[in-house]
């Protein structure tokens, strides 16, 4: 059993890649679709080094983009498993941007993609999880909230049965 | 004013893709993050007919995937505005998945992307949108609570503000 | 037989593309070989629409290109089947470009691309196609002379036989 | 003047590309719009090494496609200018199609492309084209009559002006 | 001073690329050229971070393929500044290849780059490099001897001047 | 035998590219790793031609890279085999790039790759090359020199092994 539990260092993935003219618009800003395509490729490969499998991606939560990135700047995503379900993992990741020349880095935005293991037959079961570090515990933690959330948002669960997610709202 | 003043079919933008082998996995699945990509153009192109302006990805709401695309099937994507703000619009879009031999086509998913308008200088005003059919008004209701989602999930409004949202959680 | 009957809206294809830098020269203009090989993928998922089949390409009319068509522009392709033959059909293309921040929109060309249906074996037959509207109906005598220049400009039938080309050339 | 005056061989540009999945559809062979975007580059740097000047697609004729080219085939690209206009040139391109393994080369297609001289203001004159050889001046007289046939398709021209042409068609 | 002297863990940068089909020849095979393009590209990320500067790339030493990477594997590029010069850096790269079903990782190469750091008016001097570690001692030694061979095999440096490099050769 | 014997000329390849924006960094010039990929396509292609045999990359030699390449600039790359040895070919890659506009050419540089000739089950026999003019007797002499070396940096030969090599540097 032991073979089958990882920790999120394990998964953990850095992808760096250039801002380059077909990246952006008119104004030289960074697409935004560019990014959640980089994302979900860097999310991808941590999903599998934790699975050993090849994944398909299952969904991304909300996302929003704080501030154009540019041109010829350096975009920096870190990936890493933050929970597996019993076919599924959920991965977070965390993006920033640098400008080379006047050498600022600011944190662009993070965010949550889950997948799928398949292999030619189907879905299969994934290896658990076992945070380490404080902040991977809480990750960890937060897992549940957010999947009952987008269980919400498709329609797959009552938002009266979400109940991690309810007490957000009912603090009052 | 009333030039600026636009119905939803004025940025109504179809795209069709090919599923590319450089576009899927090892499995001839269409990675997420390409689909993802793909959306954010479409979405774009609607949001900039919208508004006669560049416009910058300001955010995605929660996208679930539902069943594997494969290669060389043929994806149609959907668009239009469901509401502007100040300086931004909510689109939405439909996407469908068609596998040419078999003459079959399903829903793949549906999304919510925001655009904020912006020129050399920063934000600018964009149309009124006025919805028309009951649909279109029905999309433009949701968008306040879609909208008061995404401010609670980025930290910027206090969930017990959030009265649109709120009354989801809060039915018993 | 009436399942083999299509009429061409069936096969009504629309593509939005923007013109990103890699496709255009020096001087910001789209590049023509972009644009024919756009017009060839929206033109392929109309012919797979109407023959439920993989196709390739048989050839492409002359294509005049009017006026440039700029980086950032919008280019909206329109394609339907205009007449089935044998194992192939003829399809009609429409592209627009329109400048967002300007609002125009302009007429950039026409064009017509015929296909082969095939599978592994070989070439299959296709579909035929009935035209509803009187523009449907012109399109479609059309194909015939179109037709007719084709072969002669591939030198596969002698100019005295292409009866209906020329009447064209023959008036006087 | 001498200066103005160049013969094809100046403008003789060769291109090798390798046929890549991406380039192909699911039957495996190279995409029509894929050969026509490769020979719209060639023709293009043909074009420029003839004017000195960056250029801009103006018409593709007639072109159609024999035999399938598969993945992992040679294509090969010959162009040279053929005739020169006030600010325009026709480029003729022959194109082949290597199997490696078998060690066969067919003749895939042949083509021609119209390109006009332009700068920042606007078009502008190009060097004369003076044919050497037999197979040169006969590529030289047949490009007026190619010309008519593309003001005919243009409607730029009645086709009883086409004196060239009609003769084609009045033979008997 | 202080300000214009880094550690090589400064410039420390991890690339991750999974390889698509179009990274392929028809055996599945990654094509060296597509790597050496990652490899320039992480190397030149490397040597920015170094120089807070644009940089062009110099020279590529000798690198040599090992083993064939596969459609699939995730390739991971690590790349950090070994030593400066004036204008320009050294910068080491190792490259692994990931096989994720099988879990297994080989070392695919190494190599080195060297870039040289520029802005609108040319060459400008680039931060000192202080190696902290003995593997980074080693490497910072062995670019001098790696210096006088492109300097040989470019013609710049006589054979009996690149002292260091000679001793490898005249031990006997 | 005699068929398994070829000059160089038969693997002669000659490619000519169009610098896009894509290609260049945010000061316009062509960056190594994209001309790297581009001499790798062009040199397989060659090696390709003589050995009628997929191939694969084993190694590329040091390349320097003299001056910047610019935006629109047509790169021109030529190959031909210069060797061969039992189940290799080393391929001699010359480069030049020219501006249009400008009527400039300069070479940008030379480089030399090797490849291994393959199928499914392995290495396979190349064909024997034999050199016919003096310069490509040259090539084929210093093809020995330029091998020891790589197996030298391999780290697969002693340096005191590498004879052809060592007289490089022992002439004093």
């Amino acid at each position: 059993m032991s073979l089958n539990v990882k920790s999120p260092s394990h998964s953990f993935t850095v992808m760096n890649e250039l801002v380059l003219p077909n990246d952006t618009n008119t104004l030289n800003n960074l697409m935004g679709g560019r990014l959640l395509h980089w994302m979900d490729i860097a999310a991808a490969i941590s999903a599998q080094k934790h699975c050993n499998s090849i994944v398909v991606t299952a969904s991304v939560d909300n996302v929003s983009f704080k501030q154009p990135i540019k041109l010829g700047d350096v975009v920096t995503i870190e990936a890493k498993v933050t929970r597996s379900f019993n076919t599924s993992v959920e991965v977070r990741l965390d993006i920033w941007a640098e400008n080379i020349p006047s050498a600022t880095r600011v944190k662009s935005n993070e965010a949550y993609y889950t997948f799928v293991a398949v292999d030619e037959t189907g879905t299969k079961p994934v290896p658990t999880l076992q945070p380490e570090t404080e902040e991977e515990n809480e990750l960890y933690e937060g897992a549940l909230r957010r999947r009952q959330l987008r269980l919400v948002l498709a329609g797959k669960m009552a938002p009266d049965d979400a109940i991690e997610l309810k007490a957000l709202f009912a603090k009052g």
